[in-house]
């Protein structure tokens, strides 16, 4: 037996979020830390599983709104990598080099960059393949990993140098094309992590001196996590025409003159949205997976003795043959392991409905439901799982999602002065509304004195402008901005 | 409008197999060599499609039998790489190096490779997670891109120093079970290959001298491309303990004893599959895809002036309707491309079935049936669209397979003299089936003496040990072996 998890998770998520987020990765088999190269690590099959599934809904939606997907090279020619003058100044500290190949060591010609990002790994070709407004909107993507080498602490689906995602490139004929797209992309972002995932967030306008490099102007979701810290979600940027002049991505427009294109990006970075549903889902008996992305939705643990045995084990693989054209479901058979071993081993993992079956169930006809949000039990008419299964795993998606909503909304504050700022951030966390007069000096002020509330932005979408001083250094503004700790 | 795709593929395959597939791979837009790193390619679009629906049956298949996904990391640490002395020798001269970081281009402290295989990435992480048997046997597979540095010439799908494949990871507690595995990876093969797209093929072990790097014995599918030479697919190995003791991977038996585990890997190369696929299903009009893994099955073209187009776009809506929940179904309603250029630009594609509506049909509550692999044309109801949908779909799927099926068989030869296996393999191209005294210098003999016949070893699980003379030194001997050009 594996004595780790029979042990299950020692301390609560409320107290020492830090620990708890530790002991789950480790417990509920998600990642491996001990992968011998510095910020790498393995992700292992629960939680592959689940960002499988998490990608499936995130690529689905991508696809109904008209983008097509691409595999383009992880090795990016230091050549092309230089093209954009801000973007190697963003991400030109972050890139791991290829310098040579081959048994002797042979050193190549040109330095190759593993793709920190792919705007230059795609655009050259972007260049070759747009000639005409016919060839426009172009809107592609690529699941691919990316490998960023930087500072800050591992930490599985968080921050590790090597992370996956899905990053949207697309072309326009217009600015409001564009813009239009930049909108789209919450809107996906909308349908798909609060829709699908149940993760809250609230998209931002970053201040100037957090955009994108290379971008005219970024738009990024934070979520909160259970310390009160914001978790940066999808961006989507307004790349403008600064690429297209980079890299000459130029059309004849219906016009017949030939005009330089307009661009977005996007990248929903799927292991670390993981990070969010390990986070805000989870509770102090381990991961609570909503419904759609849990790579178990039902496990059946049939419950007997030896001379129950044989009854008890068909039983349940007659349950499991009514459930499981509709649903993912398991039977956990092991004989190995006690039942209570397989209710923490499966609440460990979050997987959402326990059904349980024992002989004195088989006696009334009927089982035992085991909600994983809840921990409620009902039981339940053989007759009546499948339309009951049904039911209930749509009542606990909106039940996880409903909760985290709530956390959310409970985490929204307002301060007059950098004291009361520091003090909400401290002691509540969450995002806390400022008004802020736009200047360097005083963003970096908030910073230093609040212990690195960092200002995400003014909100997108939502009318918030507010007469008031800015919270430093007083002068007269309409701009109200969210400060945050962050990840 | 696109004037190349317009002009469709001008050789025939029969008579310039190399130019036709140069020219398929450029006009259904599959991929483009025209990235500025050597070796590397894009791939677009439509082929990406293609191949994410293989890797659907193939994953659905490995999970089937017990594999769980994981995601190990792409780069692996020099000192991990060379632990297992035979894999470093077969894989060291294909290796792209990591040696630095950052912007001012910072040292790594050690070497880090691209993973052209995972077994070094994987298994020091077997080594920590194994304990007893309770965790044998365990199954991982990973879907991901591998990078080689190798010299032969670029062909996209055939050939690239990055492909995309599934590598599955296996490891039990006896031999026994190893050598069971590389039967079910086999029937993986069949079954998803042959069975979902198409492609025949022949498993053969290989002859030591050719077999993968750290391997006890390599089982390799060959198929035959249409130039006649054998193209390698998938390939399964029996590693036997070599791994288990160049990485400690130990466990501890029902017995009580400490034990090396027995290990196989299988890897099957998606990117590489689809060139198969390309090569043998296509014809001279372009792309055949067999209905399972084609992106759009069917594709319905309204054909209207000006005073039908509103009442022909919508009836081309009403079919769509009738038959998008069980296929993938795409209306080409462009106004700037006329029907003819359209018929052309799917052909290409080789979208299985093409549905033709204008006023004539709809004045006769018909549609227009075309087969892209026949080319016949029939006259369907409009209450029947659906269903015959279905049957022609299941057809067309069965039709292009059986077609790969007899081009291989005709392609099955013997020869009793190097003479006569050179003029076949010539002439002919395929199998041909030779006596082989096991010898490496007949090998040598026989692969110089024939501009590049090597032996692909015997044919697995069919009896063909026959008594006669080797081919080249006329030693009597029972092995019979088959011998082919290849890619």
């Amino acid at each position: 037996m594996k004595m780790s998890e029979q042990e299950g998770i020692t301390v609560k998520k409320g107290e020492n979020f830090s620990e708890w987020y530790t002991q789950i990765v480790e417990k509920a088999e998600l990642s491996d830390i001990r992968y011998n190269v510095k910020g790498f690590v393995v992700f292992r099959p629960w939680s592959v599983m689940s960002m499988e599934l998490m990608y499936d809904f995130l690529e689905a939606e991508m696809r109904a709104k008209g983008h097509k997907p691409a595999w383009f090279p992880a090795l990016i020619p230091e050549s092309n990598f230089k093209k954009e003058a801000d973007h190697v100044e963003g991400f030109g500290a972050e890139v791991f080099w290829v310098t040579e190949a081959g048994s002797e060591g042979k050193k190549l010609e040109e330095r190759l960059a593993m793709r920190p990002t792919s705007e230059t790994a795609m655009y050259n070709m972007y260049a070759l393949w747009i000639r005409t407004w016919r060839d426009l909107p172009m809107k592609l993507y690529q699941r691919c990993q990316v490998w960023r080498y930087e500072g800050k602490a591992t930490r599985p689906f968080i921050r590790s140098r090597e992370f996956y995602w899905v990053e949207g490139h697309d072309v326009f004929a217009t600015q409001e094309e564009a813009e239009a797209q930049v909108a789209e992309d919450m809107e996906v972002t909308e349908n798909v992590l609060h829709g699908k995932y149940g993760i809250p967030f609230i998209f931002f306008q970053r201040p100037q001196h957090d955009k994108f490099a290379g971008a005219v102007n970024t738009y990024a979701a934070d979520t909160i996590m259970p310390d009160g810290r914001a978790l940066q979600l999808p961006s989507t940027h307004l790349l403008g025409q600064n690429f297209a002049k980079a890299f000459d991505i130029k059309f004849a427009d219906k016009d017949g003159q030939e005009k330089y294109v307009w661009q977005t990006c996007y990248g929903p970075a799927v292991s670390r949205i993981f990070a969010a549903v390990i986070g805000i889902h989870g509770d102090d008996k381990g991961l609570v997976m909503p419904p759609n992305i849990s790579p178990v939705q039902i496990v059946i643990i049939p419950i007997y003795d030896d001379s129950s045995k044989k009854k008890v084990l068909e039983a349940a693989d007659g349950i499991k043959a009514k459930v499981d054209k509709q649903f993912r479901v398991e039977v956990d058979a092991r004989d190995e392991y006690t039942p209570g071993w397989k209710f923490n081993h499966w609440e460990v993992r979050g997987v959402p409905l326990r059904i349980e079956i024992g002989p004195k169930d088989m006696k009334k006809d009927q089982v035992v439901f085991v909600r994983r949000d809840s921990g409620e039990k009902e039981e339940v008419k053989q007759t009546k799982i499948a339309v009951e299964a049904k039911r209930m795993l749509r009542k606990i998606q909106k039940n996880v999602s409903k909760k985290a909503d709530k956390y959310m909304k409970g985490h929204m504050h307002r301060a007059n002065t950098t004291r009361s700022l520091k003090k909400t951030l401290r002691e509540k966390g969450g995002f806390v509304k400022v008004n802020w007069c736009e200047s360097d000096e005083c963003a970096d002020y908030i910073k230093a004195e609040t212990d690195g509330g960092v200002i995400r932005g003014t909100r997108f979408g939502v009318e918030d402008r507010k007469r008031g001083k800015c919270v430093h250094c007083k002068k007269e503004t309409d701009t109200v901005v969210y400060v945050a700790r962050q990840y």
